[in-house]
């Protein structure tokens, strides 16, 4: 007996099939006797279908009205999933995010939780029901309009109710069998995680592993909320991300038993390596090397609204007093941060800027690295012995990334996989995608 | 200046073309200066699409959660108008029917208004944006679920609206112009009534009239709320509802100068011929004439969940002691009253049950009869003329319907239109069409 919150995405309520089959999964855990609160994305292309609603009436809708219009979508799942479970036996309340108590801020489109106030799930669980709770949505504490948290959205949602609920887990249901030591579709003999810190997880999100969002795992993290990443297509047991540094070696049997706290065992040294072929890399050769320059560069590119990743400024070289800087970004950020430099290019009095759109970012992350001062030259040695060369380097407590050119990152990605030892003696037959919302 | 609420049907907004079709008749009346509320349906054949879906994952779904389901679609609709909107250089902000104040009963897919607290409605007019309402919903006071009104659902939201901002009138716009003395598609001769009384009009919905449902006229005459009937696809000027016995010859031509008060003018004799082809006669024959008898019959038709319409007993012969009863139904409710009186054929200790499915109801309505009693046997000789048996007849001070085989009733309508004076010199051609809800 426990509490736990389930969230299904957009591909596992995709039709009227997959909502009788996710229903079924429901029913069964409240058979089982836990309380169960549901959190539901929009169907399969809902929201697509009505952003292009929105593109036919106008060009540039209000932000406001864009999250009225785009909440329809999780209301007509949550409804449909609540009726398929009713006929199991078993009753299910659907609630809208404002009636869940989704607090958040006003800013439409990429809002804030800044409370949640689930009495109205709590009341449901009392009384015996299931809730079934609209992802991706709440209501502004100030202008009490509906609003949208933006990408991973429904995610975050059910993160916070869990975190809201005191739930002993938080299943996400997707379309992929967890969390992988790298994606499956470039490494073939990549294995699934079974436990992963919440901690190794942030990094494996940040450096581009989808299936879950970076802003969820924060959220875990930082309420200590267990997250099980599971497919709503088998079931198989998925991937566990817990509280602390201890990772387990097998897959837990049972979810409400496998608390990191509980039974802490050795740690492996990689968890897995990650890729992001999504970004591109600017150079500004020639600046000036005094004191404030680089300062004013990360200024003008955050005005751009461009986030910055990996940031590598080379020696100057004593003769010119000037330096190379190199970042990378979104590739999708790129256009903006490049006009804004350009547009400075007197004030910041460098010489010449490059742009590469091809890119590639591998990124190697586990906790065990801390105590393993060899794993960056284990690292340059596998990437080196493959004969792929290295454009920038940056690292964190648990990670380390490298920059390639984009056409070199797949095979980058296999030679380190199997340089860590991370390959299963046969690879897992799964299709690894993206999450969407 | 004034406060005027339009109601859009799903016809008038069906697609993203009737959407900015409409967006500007909207804006053009914020530009002349009036505060604009709008209540707007579902799109086109969103509602049953959502219908089908719920059909699909379910044979028999909560009505809770029915509710739930459908209100998406006002949600949609609603968001792409105050897009359009936008995008014509006025404010406009949308509201779910919870948001707008509109407080009904807890019973789900027929749920009653017993409060309207438009509170946000009027802060958005008082902003000088444009406030459109999701028709059809609101939430319920007890349980704070939503809920869903019902057949005519839209058009009493605008009323109710309306009603409690005090609005100069209530604009309903459809996909026919206005109020005919008689269906076009039947009686090609009909005209366009300019003016009627809610009192009328409320008899012309009973009698069959499907431009308006019953319920919103209702509420109109009760909260005298001034109501125009027009098509969103013209520029006609529709017909008028208003308070009051006195109807005018001629349509206004500036919507908040025609409160009946103001100008009372000589009353026509009828205003229309209204006809209703969905109902059903049940006889029952030789039942015993005693005290209680016809009143345990109704009780039974009652409970059965039926509607009882029109009511004839015949007078009983002294030598049997036995009578015959009939009485008219929708054709929808005759099975299940009729297997209730079946099962209770001992208790009521009738000879014989009969039906038909077979009938037409004609009704002339006019408040002017009241002083003209010559009325009824116009009406009585114009269908002798046509050769047109009448087998049921009732009567209230401004109506009088007749039944007959149903086969007869569109001959019977174009002549009983003739023989009142009511036939146009030409037909006006227009399409004569349901409102939805």
């Amino acid at each position: 007996m426990g509490l736990v919150v389930q969230k299904y995405g957009g591909s596992s309520v995709a039709d009227a099939a997959s909502v009788l089959r996710v229903a079924k999964r429901i029913a069964a855990y409240r058979a089982a006797g836990h309380e169960v609160v549901v959190v539901v994305s929009a169907m399969g292309d809902t929201t697509d279908d009505l952003i292009e609603l929105a593109g036919a009436v106008s060009p540039d809708p209000p932000a406001r009205e864009l999250d009225m219009l785009l909440t329809a979508g999780e209301r007509i799942a949550m409804a449909l999933l609540a009726m398929a479970i009713s006929d199991t036996g078993h009753e299910a309340r659907s609630f809208t995010g404002s009636q869940a108590g989704m607090i958040t801020d006003a800013e439409h489109g990429r809002a804030r939780i800044i409370d949640v106030t689930p009495g109205r799930i709590r009341g449901a669980l009392d009384d015996g029901a299931i809730a079934i709770v609209a992802g991706f949505q709440g209501v502004s504490q100030t202008t009490k309009d509906i609003t949208t948290l933006g990408r991973g959205g429904s995610d975050t949602t059910a993160v916070a109710l869990a975190a809201a609920l005191g739930a002993d887990v938080c299943e996400i249901y997707t379309d992929v069998d967890g969390v992988f030591t790298a994606d499956p579709r470039i490494a073939p003999a990549a294995r699934r995680i079974p436990v992963i810190a919440h901690e190794e997880m942030l990094e494996m999100a940040a450096a581009g592993a989808k299936v879950l969002h970076l802003r969820s795992v924060e959220y875990a993290r930082r309420y200590r909320v267990p997250l099980h990443i599971r497919s709503s297509f088998s079931g198989r047991p998925g991937t566990l991300i817990v509280e602390g540094e201890a990772t387990f070696p097998t897959g837990p049997d049972q979810i409400y038993s496998s608390r990191s706290e509980d039974n802490p065992v050795e740690q492996p040294l990689i968890s897995g390596v990650a890729h992001d072929a999504s970004q591109g890399k600017v150079t500004i050769i020639g600046i000036p090397d005094v004191p404030g320059k680089a300062a004013a560069v990360f200024r003008i590119v955050a005005e751009a609204g461009a986030d910055i990743d990996m940031i590598v400024q080379n020696v100057s070289t004593e003769i010119t007093g000037r330096t190379d800087i190199s970042f990378t970004l979104p590739a999708a950020d790129a256009v903006a941060a490049v006009e804004s430099i350009t547009a400075a290019k007197e004030e910041l009095g460098f010489q010449r800027l490059e742009y590469s759109g091809r890119i590639g970012k591998l990124s190697l992350i586990g906790a065990g690295m801390r105590s393993h001062p060899g794993v960056s030259a284990r690292l340059f040695a596998a990437l080196s012995d493959a004969g792929i060369n290295i454009e920038m380097i940056s690292t964190s407590e648990i990670r380390i990334s490298v920059v390639m050119e984009r056409d070199e990152l797949a095979r980058a990605v296999r030679a380190v996989h199997t340089a860590f030892g991370l390959d299963s003696a046969e690879g897992e037959a799964v299709v690894y995608g993206g999450t969407g919302r």
